[in-house]
């Protein structure tokens, strides 16, 4: 095996990139100059050797606890629950939610071999405990009382159970336990959708 | 800028990665073992330390000259120009070919400022011109005299002219300069052919 052939096959592991395109892109790079795979070999070792999980909300982080959760201009009473780390990109750059996060780490998922004890939900259970006990008296950027849990997992079957999951978990232990809407995407056609996305639509119909 | 940002960032600058795919693969390298990510920054780095240019034919390679030169085997006298070291991969799984090879290192392209200076055209030209003054005597697996140059340039309208230029390079030098042929592709369907392949296809046609 020739370094070629190394690179070619440590890009074909990776999601979506084939072995032709793995090639291709190995190809690529000897055509640049020496310093940009020295930057992505580089980019590569700062990410193992920097990114961690935050203590707090269990967000991929370089410092603990992550910039979310040391922000105190965030709400700290409002907790979206988020399979993954990567779900809260998405949610900030839609720019509507201003409280905090807490991240699983997967959905429940028996056939992958996935229980509740390999997800996050302890830590949360903890965490909303532990504000309550500390009541309001807590100052600005501590953990406050949580008011609200909004069930951010995805709207699959793994993620309605676990959102189910983490629901019952939670029950009792802050007022409001909120899943987030279901229904047809903006922009998006009823013609297009599909018959279940349609009832939930329906059935969540609001007023207007 | 996170080093989660920076590695997407490297990877955006990857041919055919977007800004969504490179976070993709960024997630995807953080929920592996750290060792997935070693491995591809170590391949990196070996690539960049370790590939450079065969003295003789100008291919990628870790020895030089690199082992499709060093071949005993192979036909010495056929040489196969190619624009780029990656096509010589499609022509050896082909199997056909049991020559040996020329990198141009691109192709004309007066628009991207790629002039005839910057092509490995030169070398292509001492290395038949070398063979014809050294004569038949020389043993086997050093340059013998070259019979044959096919020319493999993309059938593009840049390949083409590239072509056409080396074949003039070349006039006189060698006693066969070829070009590879250019028609409807095997499994290929008349239908869905373009006018200048069917053209191509008809006024090179062979009895059967």
């Amino acid at each position: 095996m020739s370094v070629i052939d190394d690179l070619a096959a440590e890009f074909a592991k990776l999601p979506g990139i084939g072995r032709k395109t793995a090639l291709r892109l190995t190809y690529h790079l000897l055509k640049q100059s020496p310093e940009q795979s020295r930057q992505l070999a580089g980019a590569l070792e700062a990410l193992v050797a920097r990114v961690r999980r935050c203590s707090v909300c269990n967000n991929l982080t370089e410092q603990d606890p992550c910039a979310l959760c040391a922000d105190p201009r965030r709400d700290h009473t409002i907790l979206c629950v988020v399979e993954d780390a990567s779900d809260i990109g998405a949610i900030e750059r839609a720019g509507e939610f201003r409280g905090l996060y807490h991240v699983l780490g997967g959905r429940l998922s028996p056939l992958d071999g996935v229980g509740p004890e390999d997800l996050a939900v302890q830590s949360l259970v903890d965490r909303v405990s532990k504000g309550e006990k500390e009541g309001e008296g807590e100052g600005g950027g501590g953990a406050g009382v949580v008011r609200e849990v909004i069930l951010a997992t995805n709207p699959s079957m793994e993620g309605e159970a676990t959102a189910l999951y983490v629901q019952r978990q939670l029950a009792g232990r802050v007022p409001t336990v909120s899943r987030i809407a279901r229904g047809i995407p903006v922009g998006g056609d009823l013609e297009y959708a599909d018959g279940v996305t349609i009832a939930q639509a329906i059935s969540a119909r609001r007023e207007m």
